[in-house]
């Protein structure tokens, strides 16, 4: 079979996406981050403009009675004191044995031994996503020296065969961002096009998409939505409000504000008009 | 007697307030804050915006020297790592000793076991005042198991009774936040009901209320107002600049922008006019 | 030789400044920070506003290594809890010796002793350059006891002497804030009166000029500038852009906004056309 690119399966993921906006909101996922200290401020409002709850609990003899109870976790390594790995640790671990699915997003990972490390031990604790940019999972899956810091040296294609990989090994949806974001469970694999490179230009662009995963994966526990839709849906609904944003935006603080704007005012009916989607048959 | 609601004593209550923002702005309190990593900077930024002169001095050695010297001093329970928990004890202490104001924010408390211990240690070092949710108050008064994560599951009439028993047992002025807010000092109790709900879609919404109480309870030593006029006068502020920002705002993001610059704009005689006081009799 | 202030020298300065600025955008410096909870957020969107590369890195057994790589390093002293603070010093250690230019950010030293102590220590592995208020600079300079927390309580002049001690003894060029910014290397005295007041009212409007002198320093690696002109061009494009924000913002919630866009929208010609320079003569 060939690897053509057709844009079919873009109604379903889109309809999904929607529909799982219109759920999230009805009734806000308790979403529990164990994030980094540049950007757990924005992480918070980001969840609170869509509409989920969080909560950012990150110590230890806390985090992992509260995973246990949460609708969804993210665990972000982008500043992993002793203490937060601790936590991590016993929330991911909580997170896996109640059923809660959860987020690793391998900030920087690669090059910084201490994370790479970490991240290794809670990848083999089967995240239900893994959130990272090309160099990361390249770095995740052991096939490169990983980028510089949090920037990816690499581009979203090149990390392809890594995701796949990565996916199938610790069963998780695998995300990887870029100007395409490119998503797979190891079989399927599909593309989202939407957003702007104002993300980029703001700290925490990435991170925070880590968080509202982590928040549909919970509102998708009452749906039935599959975990891979999840992700997508997310990643739809944070790329199309940046657009809404970049329009409105004067540079990188006022596309920070309009964001926040944005993802509070965006419909699921824009969702669905304006979703960008490609799946990768074979 | 009945427990009629009477707005007599509004005029007096508004009118302190407005003496108190003038005196905080012509010298600016040294506001000391142990506070949590999700919304450190945006309650420096709220503290500057409204004239006081913040300081984040969260460690061991120095949080004890600090606030003995500081005006006011804020302990919020929102990220207690162990170091934080160490010098909120410390801080504690030396405010009591010293008799610098101090207000403690239980974030949270109720289901998380290491919060709700420490938050128990510090509430019976008498804090000056204790602000939170419902369920955060019932569950320092020991009368419910807490709500989930931040997020207030009781509503502020629910919490009432053990708002007057804690300012009763702990010596304290105790504040229940909602779209009422509730303040006791055990024997008097006021309502305040201005503010807008964007205050809850912005994170650090009501824990920067806590540093402008701590703020107005310092300023308050230079004009020997009561604590409990002091802790209302940070409310009517806070929460008339909210229905300010409310007006020019586009959504939470454009919201938490002009609340800053809503508290810098805000004049004591806006407060006279706008505040929505009312004191319960019996 | 009198003491006589001309204002020769601005062309150069600003002309230098121009340059840096373009190569900085063109080849973005990896700007490795250790800084305080409170503003690295901010501090994180004000290089990418200016085009660097941010790295928040600050544990133990990686902040030495990346160090090493990063084109340019800040330690800022704002909450040094003891992971930073050992963090710091193995990243300062490693920048001395691999070349890695790096500034040193004393902040609210004086009166508070654990970083007093830690300032002294990292002042003595002689970073290339230190920023501070005229309190912190007498302070780290043994001449007063320091300000009350973050706010200088004496004015640049009067650190003038201090500063150029300072730099005497540990070879670095020695900055110091105010209405007025102060910079010397030891010998020749430059102050620069660009800005706004705007600037003190947000948390971090003087940390991150921190951090973007880091970058700088590791933009003039590229070109063979001196260390200070990098300060000065960092300081120029710095308060320039403010000027641009105060001029578009109506408190100081939206000048933070707006600080982040003229950062970004800022060009060269800016620099040089209004640059305000005045080179001390003696």
């Amino acid at each position: 079979m060939s690897d053509l690119l057709r844009p079919s399966s873009a109604p379903s993921t889109a309809q999904s996406a929607a529909e799982l906006l219109e759920t999230l909101r009805a009734a806000p996922p308790l979403t529990h981050c164990i994030t980094n200290a540049v950007v757990t401020g924005f992480t918070a409002n980001v969840l609170l403009a869509i509409g989920a709850a969080p909560a950012m609990v990150d110590i230890v003899g806390e985090s992992g009675m509260f995973a246990g109870v949460a609708s969804g976790l993210l665990v972000n390594l982008g500043t992993p004191t002793p203490e937060q790995r601790a936590a991590s640790l016993e929330a991911a671990d909580a997170a896996t044995r109640s059923g809660t699915p959860w987020v690793l997003d391998p900030v920087a990972i690669g090059a910084l031994p201490v994370r790479t490390s970490l991240a290794g031990e809670l990848a083999a604790l089967r995240p239900t996503a893994i959130r990272g940019n090309a160099s990361e999972i390249l770095a995740l899956a052991g096939m490169s020296a990983g980028g510089r810091g949090v920037d990816s040296t690499d581009s979203t294609e090149a990390a392809r065969d890594a995701a796949r990989h990565l996916a199938q090994r610790h069963g998780s949806i695998v995300a990887v961002s870029g100007a395409v974001d490119l998503l797979t469970d190891g079989e399927r694999i599909v593309r989202l096009s939407n957003g702007d490179a104002l993300l980029t230009r703001v700290t925490g662009g990435g991170c925070a998409l880590g968080a509202v995963m982590a928040a549909f994966l919970g509102a998708a526990r009452a749906t039935g939505a599959g975990s891979l839709d999840a992700i997508a849906a997310a990643s739809l609904v944070y790329t199309i409000a940046a657009e809404d944003a970049a329009a409105a935006a004067a540079g990188p603080g006022s596309f920070a504000v309009a964001l926040l704007d944005a993802l509070a005012a965006i419909e699921p009916a824009d969702v669905i008009v304006r979703a960008r989607v490609e799946e990768e048959t074979r």
